[in-house]
């Protein structure tokens, strides 16, 4: 019989996750603070737990995927949670949190003898649901090796980059800068573009199948085209937490990151113009805005 | 037998790309201002034009592909230039110039009774070898139908975007302010990468097999990844030129467009430290002595 | 009897010299292109010339003041301008035009063998007015000499920045550069401090009472403290006009100059949205909006 | 006989301030972590502290001028100081911190009963010396009035900005930016003058005696135009440090302040590139360097 193993967070992304943990057999407890969300799994079969250390078993696997550095902290000194996870027990911590925050854990877990690893994914829910994220990972050997056919039931790629834990989350900041700032030159282009006479989504489309042919231009880029931001799949509030991590980071490394700082500027204005919970390609809107234009 | 078309101008590109058309069975007449360059070509059956009119038949087909907006310009204004060209000639503009001049040598050509086509490419010499360049093509529709077979000879793929000569260089500068600030993303990202500990080529290579899986991605990704700036496929100035292109295009729509400001100020800064005849992707040095990291 | 000489652009700051020149006991011949903008002068003994060859005496000085190069270089260029100059007159040129406009309007009077000389001014209308506005003046050493008492009618203070007259243009467009950029220090300061809870004039005063006590700061912070913009003393749009003669400066000096791209990028888009026409210090409200503040 | 207060912190600053407090005939007992750094105020009378609460007395004030928001904890946290302090007492708190900082200490102090009076300065040391600072002051109305004379005599102006205690450092980091803004335009300018064929000293001498006479353009403004940056008054590492401040604030009032972002970028560069210890006014080396210019 399969292995059982704890869920930790149940947003739209855990539960496509956890849904994915499920259809490769392994057998769940799930955790989440608003129960009404593990309904969809435990109706599959998934166990309720009503604390974050009930969804833990001494030596096992506990995943947790929750929204930021508190949440998670909040979790890891949850009452029990370290006690309970114990001797070879693994955090399978796969949200977007600062490497500094990842270090930090690492320690204590190692300090209570079980393992910390890093392992934050890229992806939308719907590529959760299909089993297909990408994964960095970072963190003990041993641990890796162990978790590997958890992480094989979520994604269709991992990519290891040692011991680090703090790596993995450097490598998830990298790729969500590079995303925001392939919307922000696209919002800047097609704007121009449409200035200047053209069709918008004429633009795109000769770009998004020639030299820029990747889902980031093609999908983002189709949003900013049309002007049309829904349905929702990453706030423009956590875009905005994200590169402040990666501010972080960098003031921790001790360089300009004159792009990041542009990045920066341009979602905290959405969020104080009040679109801080639209999809984070309407940082667009700020653009057209800027241009004099009407938003849609 | 087949139609004899004139070509202008034998840098890197237009050699390719003539090379093309001899490939596809055209009768080339090829002109340069040094003709050192054209040997190649004349080796292999094109015929030498020893100024630019002596490339243009009257009624007939003439390619041109120079440096920049100047030198489209002197070719145009060249003695018997138009004259020769004459009713119905088709001058198929291929280099990356201003909209504007564009629009102004459009209108020049007309009164004259010519075409004048817009048709500025991507791709580095290479792709321009193998016949498989990406073409924006726009200006009259009876002159478009009439070269489209000269252009399957040099490019892999057709974008029209409608009457106005200007539009195809206003994508062709998108384009190329796409590439600059995917550019720019990735170094400061790797930099970061670096200065965090970790490998830059790592993190590249995830970034590049998965979200990001696009040539730009990947050939200037590998370059900034390993700090290696050669060969030279575009001169980091003629990115500032391109940039500067941008810039008044924008000036023209009356929008503000922040990272072209930021990527114009990034290329000025390498030329003005020299490095203005470097390749393009050299702007990611700048990065690294901005972070206080050794030059390779 | 007073020396006789030529004013040439009778907008708000023109005509306030000229009125200067005249309480000085100057006889005047002035031009306007709109003849209704004489009638203050003339009713004060002015006699009005109808195009501007006739406010010019062979070897007598006229000034100019007019609003951009291009009006600037139509003068220059207008019939008989510079033939009836001839030898040894001087063209005193106040307005804020590029240095490469004054080095080749410099050499085109040499041609003809009078004098051009770059006196561009600081200070508004009502500076003007009161004979009190900073002159920065360039060009050959004898034309200064001459002209130093027709300065000194209209300014407080002349600073002399030798023979190159694109120099005294230089000195011009760093001091517009300058109050830009206080201006957006200050704007973004205050509005800090207002989302902070506190009151923006009682900020901005104790900064321009102690270690900012200058004009710029006092006058323009207390525009941009209360958020009134008016009257308008010089437009935003004339503002953009300035700072890309300052990129267009930087552009032949091979340099970036950020916080200039920052500027033009503020101004720009105050521009987009329907502001041109207001005062420059308006460039706050684009700092408010970005706040997510209502406009006054 | 005159009030004995207590004053912890001897660095440049807080030396010359205690000093400009003997003058004027307080008795002090002061405090500094390197006991060393009091001699000069010993030997002109004033009490040596061997830890932090030894310089406070129960109801009585203490003034403190550290580095930084964690050298101010440790002080307030530190054994026996709020207990010590006690009803009544007031804390000067004069060092440039948070204002996030500065309101959580005040609501500390007020659960021991004591008032934490926020009294941020600006000035450098000589100023501090010849008692002309300027002093922004914050906090609750009865402390206010009872350290009103132990505020004159260390500074020559003093401006009241209501009870929050956040409020006076709101001020002081607005300030601080506009002073580096200041610096930031300067170098730009000059060099952008000395690009062209221009003085440097000659353009800073015209702009700070006419539109921007004040000490800060004098002063900081002489220090670029010479490329002289010694003595140090204020590390550029230090000013990073304040810049960061004012990022932090306007997190937290939700808007984008790009001239923040730019100076934030200018001044890492400077610590990057190891200059963190120089006087902030070298972040015009950056500018000298990004010019392609020889560093002096």
């Amino acid at each position: 019989m399969s292995e059982r193993i704890g869920f930790i967070g149940l947003g739209n992304m855990g539960q496509a996750m956890a849904g994915g943990l499920l259809k490769a057999a392994y057998t769940l407890t799930v955790y989440n603070r608003t129960t009404s969300k593990a309904e969809a799994l435990t109706a599959k079969g998934a166990q309720l737990a009503h604390q974050p250390s009930e969804a833990v078993r001494t030596g096992g696997i506990v995943v947790s995927m929750v929204a930021n550095d508190q949440a998670l902290e909040d979790i890891v000194m949850s009452q029990g949670f370290l006690e309970r996870l114990g001797q070879n027990g693994i955090h399978l911590s796969m949200s977007t949190v600062s490497p500094f925050t990842a270090r930090k854990l690492a320690e204590l877990h190692a300090q209570h003898g079980s393992i910390y690893l890093a392992a934050p994914v890229f992806g939308r829910p719907d590529a959760a649901a299909a089993q297909k994220l990408w994964i960095c990972l970072a963190g003990p050997q041993a641990g890796k090796e162990r978790v590997r056919p958890v992480l094989e039931a979520m994604g269709q790629g991992i990519f290891d980059f040692g011991d680090d834990p703090g790596a993995a989350n450097i490598v998830k900041l990298c790729g969500n800068f590079l995303i925001v700032s392939a919307m922000e030159a696209m919002a800047e282009a097609l704007t121009l573009a449409e200035k200047s006479g053209l069709d918008r989504s004429a633009v795109l489309d000769m770009l998004a199948q020639t030299m820029f042919a990747a889902p980031i231009y093609q999908n983002y880029g189709k949003m900013i085209a049309e002007k049309r931001h829904t349905p929702v799949g990453f706030q423009q509030k956590l875009g905005l937490k994200d590169i402040n991590l990666v501010r972080e980071a960098a003031e921790y490394a001790t360089m300009p990151m004159p792009l990041v700082s542009l990045m920066h500027d341009r979602l905290i204005a959405g969020v104080a113009k009040g679109r801080g919970e639209m999809d984070w390609s309407a940082l667009s809107l700020d653009v057209l805005e800027n241009a004099g234009l009407e938003l849609p």
